[in-house]
């Protein structure tokens, strides 16, 4: 189980930067009424921003898909001195950032004049170098919508999925999609057979994880076969190892799907392998 | 296409009345971070709300779906304060309550000692006796998650399909979910074919409108059969007449589906009949 999170000290919220205690949105926030916004989650290591690019990126592409209108450059801007009256300046850190549509009076289709809200918030995070124990998942079918390739607020889905795990005493619930694993409620799932990789493709059915991404690098840059194909549920049994990453995940070996021991429960050799060169990446300042 | 919105005078947010433009809540709440939240609309006509009963019970089965904890008996006796404050004691108005898991640090799984956040707010409305227009509406394949019975705050899909709607100049966005009509954006959809009435059961796949339950009442008050039954998108050419449901929507005669011209675009004898029915359940004081 994770720790317990608690509140960061400051949140920058549409060009301020307020005590967390004071930072407070309309009620009639499309994000409030609605779930309508995105966000994105960052981890600080070192001095830099892990794959900054492509997670303002992809946070790019999801207020676009959602058409929210929203100047990421500016947004960008603001993170030093966030940063710098969070007291994190010279500290490992996660960065949250969240974009709703803004404020308007309730009616499910959106007005096109007015301001996103922007809202952002970092907190000390050091990762560890290699995430040394191995996770239980839980399997779920995937009752979440099939647009899951949009980052956004509406997540009532996940957290259900989340709980569910937490109700299971597992790290995640992984999805089961017509016969098909997708991903996990937070997390992407990758998994090993005869020495291939094979995680799902990045269609509208999974988010495709900055982390996930890096995984795909690193399997080429190793000279790991990949296969973008979903695992079908019925091929568990004949999996040699599997793991989660994410961005606060990383590369996670899972010990066990439901009642199947994976690789005796202990990260295989081609996930340590990968959480090695990860580790190796996040030293070289990426 | 429906008059814009404005905002309410006052708005009830965890036990004060507010102007509408205090009223707000931290960035922290999980109604904001993860459109964690239960909401409800109903209608005063005439002095009463029409069947409160039944929407405050679907407000607390909803609650109890997602395990958020809330006396909706406490809220239902702030509401008559609300409406003095809102200036509306005397005048028809329609009442919008939404409940969220409470504020915490982000996590997607929840505390279990936290507060919800109860927030609701009333304008005046005069509801037409029958709605005179028929709507033209869109098909959309449904890509909504599959726990539509749980009217909850996490939209973004809802707004995304009603937004499709607007696009096509069309009033709703009806779903098909593998070749079967479910629902529309924010109403339910009734069928009639061969003097049959058809409407999808009230399962995971869409929500059990209060209007729509009214309109069942109705149908076998008038001795009009039903059939609770999901109609195969194939079968459109061949039906008769069809008409949305909801609480504002009343029951609204649908014009054409896509290119499909219904009962000469007017609203056809059983929607009529139905139509009188519910405007004497209204002016009788239901």
């Amino acid at each position: 189980m994770p720790n317990s999170p608690s509140y960061p000290s400051k949140v920058f919220l549409n060009g301020e930067i307020l005590n967390a205690a004071d930072a407070k949105v309309s009620v009639f926030d499309r994000g409030f009424i609605f779930g309508d916004g995105i966000y994105e989650v960052m981890a600080r290591i070192g001095g830099r921003f892990f794959y900054k690019e492509a997670h303002l990126n992809r946070l790019r592409t999801c207020l676009e898909k959602i058409d929210i209108s929203c100047n990421v450059d500016t947004l960008e801007s603001e993170i030093p001195g966030l940063l710098k009256l969070s007291g994190l300046e010279t500290k490992d850190c996660l960065l949250y950032i969240q974009v709703t549509r803004g404020v308007a009076p309730r009616r499910h289709s959106y007005p096109r004049e007015i301001q996103p809200t922007v809202m952002m918030y970092a907190w000390a995070k050091t990762l560890p170098d290699i995430n040394e124990i191995p996770a239980s998942v839980v399997l779920q079918k995937d009752f979440r919508w099939s647009r899951c390739d949009i980052k956004m607020t509406s997540l009532l889905g996940n957290v259900m999925a989340n709980e569910f795990a937490m109700a299971h005493d597992c790290y995640e619930t992984v999805f089961e999609r017509d016969g098909i694993l997708t991903e996990a409620s937070h997390s992407n799932i990758f998994f090993v057979k005869n020495g291939i990789v094979y995680t799902h493709p990045a269609d509208c059915f999974i988010l495709d994880g900055i982390t996930r991404q890096v995984v795909l690098e690193l399997c080429e840059k190793l000279g790991i076969e990949v296969r973008l194909e979903g695992l079908p549920v019925q091929d568990i049994p004949k999996v040699d190892e599997a793991f989660l990453t994410g961005t606060s995940t990383q590369i996670l070996a899972i010990r066990n799907i439901d009642d199947h021991i994976l690789s005796r429960g202990q990260a295989g050799p081609i996930t340590r392998k990968l959480q090695e060169a990860f580790l190796d990446l996040k030293k070289s300042g990426a």
